[in-house]
């Protein structure tokens, strides 16, 4: 026994096997850590200035279990910011759960509802964490993929990425439990129309589908478009769950304080599956995320965070433009894809192992890292491997930047150009 | 359609009706809400005290996501404070990490390792957070009883409930995959002994069963009793995940920091799994956290706590005492079993639904909460239906409250010598 190796005694689950669990992620792959130091990161989706509701932390006496329901000061302030845009008076008891981030709630719905092989279809690309989520809960994924337009030569909106209905529906199968629509979309910045979602929202009734609506982006919506909660369309409340983040909203990715609103026919089953899995969110957070939501109306929070985004999307796409590369002009969130099938890079360049074997677009991505100094995310991520073609035409960059960053950022995009064919 | 009943449109998974999930849970039913305005309460184990580090959250800059092995300075202060009672040299990148609370923590270790049906065995009275985390990943609990001594008049240690070693291994089957080793004990207050924890140890060697070692009360062991760390006793490394909590060691339950100490080959697949459940720890909290553990020696912040700690056991126990009521002296934890066996309470006391046809411990407890106005949680909650025989002798009382709080409630139970036969 002495000398045998002890390492490995208990092998972890098959389910660690499924949808790229244990594999390294693209955000560990392109992490500042792998990069020189001077990279500017617009890579993974994360602030570089302070969450401006911050002062609230200062004054938190709240140190002690919440219920899992989450406090009734945040619930509260749910029920008031967002009864209105869903045109209820909605019960803090029985339609609002607050989770530990948006992803733990998405996470719990799908504990809540999912039974061994039921399908979840969802658009590619798609946030790499639905994956996962789906197969720890027995559930298979679906894919049905958003196409870009065939033809752009320059700036094109992100409205020009479009669901093909017949693939939708043919991706409906009786196993098929739920639909994921994520809106504003990550990472492609479409904000879905009202006639998409009345078309889809035609299929889950049709079909007796659950719809998740990720839309932790829906406070980041650009040029006056308007944002459409398909829980508001006809007869979608009872089978609609919306997902909110304070996260997205405040600023402040590291609070973990997320939200669902929804029917108690879905509420109430997970809460049932987040209290066994975390218990409660955590105090303090849910105490600066309830004053952000209480203050927001009237410091015109939103307005001006909005304005903001926009002035840090423009030093991107004017710089993009400068270069003459496609790029999808996000309607919402606050990633840019950036068409970089014209970026030539040297086939024998000394890439690492871990972005061999992958897309184009890894190879992209840590190319212009490490000669322009700007780190992305190859899109090909958030395809299946059989889509990933697709995918690889694009990397992602980050606006949620300071001005400096992106200035400095842009700056340096102009060597790009020497790259382009 | 319109007149159709679309409350419950999409049915929730099968898993919610294992393990008690969607039954009202002892928390709710004998929570504040439902009780008299002045119980006090000692039902619920969180603190009616601040948490003594919690200067550090006005310093706090950290409001991003931290990695999902957690903050870098949160993972060096568990190496220091941790590493000499381990004796070894923790690796923080591959031996530590940081999760949403010990819950989760222990939730991720489920969901990283159990199979469908694998079989996980648990010591009644268990924490009733497992039965649902082992079901929800599609494992099967297995219950093995602790023992209380069979003839106690008074006072007696928690040392005196025991494990029939015969029952244990009589447990063990070709699908066991786990034990779980709580100690200090919640709710029996025990703190297993090292030749209690060789025998657990022996057969899991003998079987290949990995070992959850759940050490959540560490800091709160009294009376110089030794806590034994199961990781430390021979080859047990290798098979070990130990289990630490910001909160109980902090007095901030809300926090939702807790940890996990182990070997890579069960860390990293924990990792995978707690990336997807939860993605990240909260930053704040994990700051505050490690300040607390990087103050802690030169403080001597838990001798401390500990002190505080017993002389608030001594309140109630002088209590018992005095009502001549047997109860288990805990040496580990902040709970006190009361023996309610002997304390007599009409039949047609109007009860709620909520506690008829459940043990006699139910009815007994809410009794004493609105007689005596002081709530308690009953134990057989901490047994399977067969075994609730065994708990429904005892009621929970916590002590984590401040010295006048229980007193008050040390003042209220001298009516309860009235109804004790």
């Amino acid at each position: 026994m002495a000398t045998a190796d002890r390492s490995n005694l208990i092998p972890f689950s098959s389910r660690l096997k499924e949808g790229r669990a244990l594999a390294e992620d693209v955000w560990s792959i392109y992490n500042v850590a792998n990069l020189p130091a001077d990279c500017i990161n617009l890579g993974q989706g994360y602030m570089n200035f302070p969450p401006p509701v911050v002062e609230a932390l200062g004054v938190v006496s709240a140190n002690h279990y919440s219920h899992p329901k989450g406090r009734i000061r945040l619930r509260e302030a749910i029920k008031n910011f967002y009864g209105p845009q869903f045109n209820r008076d909605l019960d803090v008891e029985k339609e609002i759960l607050v989770t530990s981030g948006a992803n733990e709630g998405e996470y719990a719905v799908l504990t809540a509802f999912l039974e061994q092989d039921d399908e979840v279809i969802m658009f590619e690309p798609f946030f790499d964490q639905y994956l996962p989520s789906i197969t720890f809960n027995a559930g298979k994924p679906i894919y049905v993929p958003l196409h870009p337009p065939t033809s752009a030569s320059g700036k094109f909106s992100s409205d020009e990425w479009k669901i093909d209905p017949e693939e939708l529906e043919n991706a409906i199968t009786p196993r098929t439990k739920m639909i994921i629509v994520n809106t504003p979309h990550n990472p492609v910045g479409k904000v879905f129309t009202k006639a998409e979602l009345e078309m889809i929202a035609g299929l889950a009734e049709k079909h007796n589908l659950l719809v998740m609506a990720d839309e932790v982006y829906d406070c980041l919506v650009f040029d006056g478009k308007e944002h459409v909660r398909i829980a508001n369309l006809p007869g979608m409340w009872d089978r609609t769950v919306t997902v909110g983040s304070a996260g997205k909203s405040f600023a402040a990715t590291g609070w973990r304080v997320g939200w669902l609103i929804g029917p108690a026919s879905i509420i109430k089953p997970t809460l049932a599956a987040t209290t066994r899995i975390v218990f409660a969110t955590n105090s303090p957070l849910q105490e600066a995320a309830a004053a952000g939501l209480e203050q927001a109306k009237e410091r015109k929070f939103f307005q001006t965070q909005v304005a903001e985004y926009a002035e840090r999307r423009q030093i991107l796409t004017d710089c993009f433009d400068a270069l003459g590369l496609p790029y999808t002009n996000p309607e919402g969130s606050y990633f840019i894809l950036l068409d970089i099938s014209k970026v030539k890079f040297p086939d024998d360049y000394p890439f690492p192992q871990s972005v061999l074997g992958r897309g184009r677009d890894f190879r992209a991505c840590w190319f212009i890292a490490l000669e322009i100094g700007v780190s992305s995310i190859p899109v090909s991520e958030f395809y299946c491997i059989e889509h990933a073609n697709i995918g690889e035409v694009y990397a992602r960059f980050a606006f949620c930047k300071d001005l400096d960053t992106l200035r400095n950022a842009a700056e340096r995009f102009k060597k790009l150009k020497q790259y382009i064919v």
